[in-house]
């Protein structure tokens, strides 16, 4: 009772913490954009280096010096985090680098003439980078609160890194169709490759913005899974078998191929002038989105129809991963939501009937009843018992078993089971032959959609922007407003699509 | 289990539609912003309008048809919401039917040449505010599938028309100083009184605000609650005595007629042109704030370091309704944040030196301070077994049940317990009187508290808006962003001084 006591007292404290860091960094971010007189955004930047370095001594004391205590051990977090998280988190990790590299060499020809901490925030940022990448991921080793504290305090420091950047992406795309001619003022750059250094940087921006959010994401389940001792009864390993499964792969790798293709083709067309071909690529983009989250659809919907009638018993157990997995799921995927209600808004509102702009909205609507079909497939799916090979023989046991479970419960839902009983008793074939039959299907349903996610994920992930290319947000809503929105959007969405090929996975082992 | 699964798929199922809603609703109201011409209020309205008819039908279904079912008596909610929620809920309620009325009015005037959505969509949010308020207090009779979708849907509609109200007020604040000549267009009133209603239902909106942030707390609670057995054992009945307590009080109602009297002044002063007056009005809020908040802090500083001294005992069990209190404590503490970080960052970066805002400087920051101080204690105080009158005479006891009952955990806590043990068996007269002398300086610690926040909670809920008398705000952030953050901030301010209320007077009770 103590140490609950103690542990809920250590969350009370960082998360104040947090919370008191983050609003000010919300309120200097907000008076950077307003006032920029009073607030320049060398004041932000100075703010945000002081927080990346405490963040960063923090890590680095943490693993010079408590890493060695013998007590610690004890606290060792296995689960700091799924592979495609440390994945992501590396990945993205460094671009934010290159990005970095980039800025300090862009800003070094302006040294002359602009405030220097232009040059040290990107030197702190990278620092603070390579020792993240290289703590997070280990496991951090905590000590209760002072660990708790050090986690919120990283979290709040990637999320205003975060908000930085989102906001910087966002005045950047603003400026950009108004004024064309590069006035920079009075100070200009000392050297020739300024100009590639900053085309270069604002392209890797959203991967810096991607790594923030991977990052916070990484301190959080941290931050959750501080003081739980590590279960020690080792998970069921379960076997990476594609043996009797063909439709689902095939399919899958199609639709990857296709989108690959399209993918190509749209960047291609893009990065030329030519109007008609521009509304050609985005047409055959928003045809493929389309045709993909249908297929996923009626995919996602089958599959839940076949959980419905699988009588497999349901985890009863809590599990606070799953849990955490799940809860990140069904945030991450708001920022797609976001997107499309704001786009299907602007379509339905400024009545635009064009090809062009039915297949958006098509593509729009389908993208969140796909969403909302995965995330159901999804949760149901974690929450069976995963499908144990030796039990096959008992498979006639299972009903009964299910039974006199139950049978404390209302009357309703035991004159089911019992009913259920009476079938499998009568039919024998159907039975042995079922789950087969089901499980197959489950593992092709799951590895179809894995794959279209994976597709998903690639074409914004690397650069599509279908959203900027097609000129309807900006023209209805304000142009720093829709590029706000996908820029808080995007990310997230791709933060989810990444989360579902992980979760797809496990799915897949389970069944 | 099977109960407990159908449950999480319900939970799941509204949280889907309630964000559904959410999202769309706040697209719509996005591009009634930056797209009037393609989404006018109107379509808002409209789209509002069937919201609040489908909420309405769902509750007048459930009080009609299912209350009488008998299996439904089973699910009746006994927390449907502790009073304070209650009484909120109807007072504010009322104002916002005095709104409707006073709209209404308005715009039948207009009705030769506007739409006649105007008229219908206040009549309608009357019907709804008229069937929520007799419907939400009354403890909500639930079926869980049915009743949570319900619940979402009453919290989305509440939550969009929140959002709506806000957008309304901010362009209306933006509004005034540019045109204070009414350039109405060509659509002029039919009746005289028209001028008269519209300034009425202006004063009366930050009720109507504050009503939909009370009635989709409440919608949060009940569906938080829906498909919980209401536990059977009876609450501790504790009696309020004021018996031997004296100084709290008398401090705490000097304060409160303190307020009252610089409230007083406030408004009169700035109901004038005088602009020295005002300036002094301001002064005097400020330092009385600043006054209050110290105090207080200090109060809950002394209150907090008697719990870390004081040895009774934790609660250990869990309890749902205790824990979404403190929820809904820390998270609507974070609207007085918003705000006092903004306040800082303008006054800081502005490096505005008068004594005014060097008062409103130290105001802003006391607050932060007060508040974070604050929650500690109100939340320590709720985790403390209630002090029950008969055990006073077994005071001798408890440091050895203490003692054994920690036996299990790790030597130190041990090691402490015991020389408790030796002290108290050393001397017999501190221990008697202790326990005695700590508890009455709780209880003046929290009726004082209490007090306090009843006048920091009157001055913002009748009309003191310091934030936007004071220009400083405005000439630092835009006009429209600076009055969304404080809309945003300080319906979240008033609620969370109420629930403080209530909370320090449960501390109060059990102390």
């Amino acid at each position: 009772a103590a140490q609950q006591q103690s542990s809920k007292r250590g969350s009370l404290l960082s998360g104040v913490i947090c919370i008191n860091i983050l609003i000010l960094g919300c309120a200097m971010v907000c008076s950077s954009v307003f006032s920029p007189d009073a607030v320049s955004p060398v004041n932000v930047q100075i703010l945000l280096s002081v927080l990346l370095l405490l963040t960063t001594a923090w890590m680095v004391y943490y693993m010079a010096y408590v890493a060695r205590l013998d007590k610690a051990v004890l606290y060792k977090d296995g689960h700091a985090g799924p592979v495609w998280l440390r994945g992501g988190l590396v990945l993205f990790g460094v671009c934010s680098l290159i990005m970095d590299v980039f800025k300090i060499a862009n800003y070094v020809g302006y040294m002359h003439c602009d405030s220097a901490v232009k040059i040290v925030f990107p030197a702190v940022q990278a620092l603070f980078i390579l020792v993240q990448v290289n703590h997070l991921p280990n496991g951090a080793v905590c000590l209760p609160l002072s660990c708790r504290c050090g986690l919120m305090l990283c979290l709040a420091s990637n999320l205003i890194v975060w908000m930085t950047a989102v906001t910087e992406e966002s005045q950047h795309q603003t400026v950009i169709p108004k004024s064309d001619h590069g006035n920079e003022g009075e100070c200009n750059c000392s050297h020739t490759a300024c100009s590639i250094f900053k085309e270069a940087y604002y392209y890797l921006y959203p991967f810096n913005i991607e790594y923030s959010l991977f990052a916070s994401a990484m301190a959080y389940v941290m931050w959750k899974n501080v003081g739980r001792l590590v279960d020690q009864h080792a998970h069921h390993k379960h076997r990476f078998r594609l043996k009797g499964i063909l439709v689902g792969p095939v399919v899958g790798v199609a639709m990857l191929v296709a989108g690959l293709a399209t993918f190509v083709i749209y960047e291609v067309d893009m990065a030329m002038d030519d109007k008609e071909k521009k509304e050609l690529a985005l047409k055959i983009h928003y045809l493929m989105n389309t045709v993909a989250v249908s297929l996923m659809s009626v995919a996602a919907l089958i599959g839940y129809a076949i959980y419905w009638l699988d009588k497999r018993d349901h985890v009863s157990e809590k599990n606070p991963t799953r849990s955490l997995d799940i809860g990140l799921l069904l945030g991450s995927s708001l920022g797609q939501f976001l997107i499309c209600y704001f786009n299907m808004v602007a379509i339905v509102a400024s009545s635009a009937t064009d090809v062009l702009n039915a297949l958006n909205l098509a593509c729009s609507l389908l993208t969140i009843i796909q969403i909302i079909l995965q995330n159901v497939f999804v949760i149901e799916g974690l929450h069976r018992e995963p499908f144990n090979e030796d039990h096959e023989g008992h498979v006639f046991a299972n009903p009964h078993a299910l039974h006199s479970n139950q049978e404390t419960h209302q009357p309703s839902t035991m004159r089911r089971s019992t009913s259920v009983v009476i079938i499998t008793t009568g039919m024998h074939v159907p039975v042995t032959l079922g789950p087969c039959w089901k499980r197959r299907l489950l593992k092709e349903i799951s590895i179809f959609l894995l794959l279209c996610n994976v597709i998903l994920w690639i074409m914004p992930a690397f650069g599509a922007r279908p959203q900027f290319d097609n000129e309807l947000g900006f023209r209805f809503y304000d142009y720093s407003t829709w590029s706000a929105v996908v820029n808080i959007g995007l990310p997230f969405g791709i933060f989810y699509r990444m989360h579902s090929v992980a979760s797809l996975f496990e799915v897949f082992l389970i069944t």
